[in-house]
């Protein structure tokens, strides 16, 4: 039985990368998956736990032969990374990637992919806080959102080839383009990063609260942001290096509201916090009923429950 | 054989108050179990569900020979509720709460209480975004901190008979003043829902971005923001109004550091965004060894998971 694609370049190997191998393996979307991963350390385990077929230490050996190409490292690294393998992309093939951010990827990327290349950017909306080869599972994209930003002059043949791999991969998958996307991700991705380590690096600077004690009571909320700002800092430095005018814009807002919620805490107007904190519920049950989240309460995963 | 309590009343029957029900019951606690709740469809769920042993419409009716009367309210609503209850209170009892704030309770409740009745406020580090009488659950406790802020003239023999109550919930008893947890709790609870519900509040206004993108696409950390979100909007009004001062210091501390982030994404100081992202792992390493949340990933609870 012929796979859709016959050979796969994944270019970086951590928590998307990794998912995609396992994803790939589990569904047979790929005659043969190469690797490449910059630190010797993750090449040796990608090896060692048979993520993928073969591990290059280049990425221009990586690309030789496939027909897709996937950029899984940190966005910061895609013009080098591009320069490098753009001459090597086979005729014909597809070249993607996977980073938080479309418009800096088109500008970075683009100019050094030959015209018989079809460059189709693609960010999927998943993700857990954890990053390195080994934190992958082939489940991650399940009912998640894949988001593809083609270019005007995108083959439609090869988007719709594309849309299908990810399909296969267990993600709905949606077109816009990369101007919309990186406004829509810069409040439902980068903004509550942004916040969430802000407020840990407040916590850590405190001099009459002591960080054992913030450690200590974090389950009173504190806790949730501090999963959210684990994630990989490489990753995030460059997601907003890279999607400043929409993280500003949105960051902008969030503090002129967030101003007026403390001018309504000072002033005692207890009915204006009423209000904005009651209606925060309607979003809430749209997430749940979208299936992006579960309804079954949250108090610290790990612990017994029962009723 | 006795229980630690003869007869123990409960102020309110939401989410705390329900559970300490349960736990009260599954460890035998208490002789008898009386509950009060403002609304008669709360009062119908109580009895129907058998939450207690005996509702009342008053809380005055509620705490008649109780020797253990938790109030488990709105901290909004304390002041009316001790005045009520005041003249009611048994000789020897001990009166408590469960309330987020402690200093505006002592100013609100102390006035009412007799001198015959041992007032010793308490908070315990725990719940879910859940509320209610029906969403209580005995384990919500084990392992969470309860803080006990006792009066300079408590009397011990009643803080230790308290603390021990707290223990067989399975919590931890820490004790501190007052002051001191309100500052502790603005960092790691008050401020981290300001901002949960800002940002839900910023998304909701945007013009560019539609409601349902937002939903929609929710899994890139937004997701986690709105869960914290739905909590009870009139806990949380009364917890901002009766704890300004604490609040606003941690809020001006959090805006001032997100001003700096804000520049520093302005001018891309790539180093400053890394420091400032790297280091809060350290603090999530802390409160993953103190117990405090487990390190499983967490990519939307409910999706299926398999290595």
């Amino acid at each position: 039985m012929t796979k859709p694609f016959d050979r796969v370049a994944l270019i970086g190997i951590g928590l998307i990368g990794s998912s995609l191998a396992h994803a790939m393996r589990k569904h047979k979307l790929a005659g043969e998956i190469t690797g490449y991963a910059r630190s010797e350390a993750t090449r040796a385990k990608a090896m060692e736990i048979s993520l993928v077929d073969i591990v290059f230490p280049t990425a221009a050996e990586t690309v030789k032969d496939a027909d897709l190409v996937i950029l899984c490292s940190p966005v910061g690294t895609y013009g080098e990374l591009a320069r490098e393998i753009g001459p090597r992309l086979s005729p014909g093939a597809i070249l993607t990637d996977v980073g938080s951010v479309k418009g800096a990827v088109v500008r970075d990327v683009l100019p050094h992919v030959p015209r018989d290349v079809n460059f189709i950017p693609g960010h999927p909306i998943a993700g857990t806080e954890q990053s390195g080869p080994e934190s992958g599972f082939a489940e991650l994209f399940i009912n998640r959102w894949c988001i593809l930003t083609p270019l005007p002059d995108s083959d439609t043949g090869a988007v719709e080839r594309l849309a299908d791999f990810w399909r296969a991969c267990g993600s709905n998958v949606e077109v816009m383009t990369p101007e919309h996307h990186d406004l829509v991700l810069a409040i439902t991705s980068h903004l509550p990063h942004l916040i969430a380590y802000n407020i840990v690096s407040t916590a850590a600077d405190l001099e009459e609260v002591t960080s054992s004690e913030v450690i200590k009571y974090s389950a009173g909320g504190f806790r949730d942001f501090t999963r959210i700002a684990a994630s990989d800092p490489t990753m995030w430095r460059d997601v907003f290096l890279n999607n400043k005018d929409a993280v500003l814009e949105m960051l902008g807002r969030f503090s002129e509201d967030l101003s007026a919620l403390q001018r309504a805490i000072r002033w005692g107007d207890g009915d204006m916090l009423f209000d904005v904190f009651a209606r925060s519920r309607q979003i809430r049950r749209g997430i749940i009923e979208a299936g992006q989240d579960t309804a079954s309460p949250d108090f610290g995963r790990g612990a017994p429950k029962s009723q």
